[in-house]
């Protein structure tokens, strides 16, 4: 998506580390009128599919994921972060591995909200290893709903994340896929694409 | 706002200790149709602020601060919670109390998105003691920015946080404001309101 390649190159920030900063309208300011636009891209992406509910995990996806929800017209649910070990039965759950702050999470979802009827497109603003994603699939898939499709933000294309999860058949969308950067000139390549 | 009100009443469960979980539409799953009309509200009540950002915090305010800055046509931030005791000089910082999960946690938002140009409508899904509020409002207060409106889905009125608020003379909004609620008969009473 262009308009989102070209918002990288003008207000991403490129860190040693293979790290791009676009918290001044992804992840910490949220620029929403972008957000509407890659709602409409995911809306003509996923078209075909009959998505009847959207599913991200907190906290950065939530803002996007609301914005594609209004678009698709249906409601979404957002995974939890859960330190505690002591789940009742009234929850599905996935274990999952932060890049950002190096520690194991449990991210669960409550059962009344998810099951067979559901057929999920998962929302979220960033794929690099995909552990997210992988707890995110597993969720639904204990669920006994569908993953329909799979929407990203930003893919870092240099990572396993996202050729792991198109492999395994899934038909995902990332918007803008990094294939390489380099923070000591701020130069960035996004693997060409449709749109 | 009857829309809001009669929603609590239907799906709300009104659990004992004056715990009223409305996770099925507001702080889990996430009904966005219900967050547009929401946001329309807000539009309308704080109209002649000349609101120029949204101001929330992580998790549950995300997506409906989201809706509302779509609404308004302005970005949103979402202040984050960390543990962390070494945040550099680059964030505004405050120490809340948690409710529910009873641990004081610092919130933290970039210097770079919140500055004396900025006339912030605060937004969040509950107000009930107020702690988390009152973060926000320090750190908005410590950027020069000027809190020109709160903006809450749900307050527990028989809780002193929106009293405190009010008296300090904030511009504050709660779409419903519950009075009374009785677990064993699951009946609530909401406070009369204009709309």
């Amino acid at each position: 998506m262009k308009l989102l390649e070209e918002r990288i190159k003008k207000d991403g920030v490129i860190k040693e580390g293979n790290v791009v900063k676009v918290d001044s309208f992804l992840n910490h300011q949220m620029d929403v009128q972008l957000f509407l636009e890659m709602a409409k891209e995911f809306k003509s992406k996923f078209a075909s599919h009959n998505i009847n509910k959207i599913l991200t995990i907190e906290s950065s996806g939530i803002g996007i994921a609301a914005i594609v929800a209004l678009e698709f017209g249906v409601p979404v649910v957002f995974a939890k972060k859960s330190k505690s070990i002591n789940i009742d039965g009234d929850m599905y759950t996935a274990e999952v591995e932060s890049f950002t702050h190096k520690c194991k999470n449990q991210v669960i979802v409550s059962k009344k909200f998810l099951g067979p009827e559901d057929r999920v497109l998962i929302i979220d603003d960033f794929l690099a290893n995909g552990c997210a994603l992988q707890g995110l699939i597993s969720i639904v898939n204990e669920s006994g709903a569908s993953v329909e499709g799979i929407g990203i933000a930003i893919e870092k294309g240099f990572q396993s994340g996202g050729r792991a999860i198109r492999n395994l058949g899934f038909h995902l969308e990332s918007l803008a896929i990094i294939d390489s950067m380099d923070a000591a000139t701020q130069s960035i390549e996004f693997r060409a694409q449709e749109s």
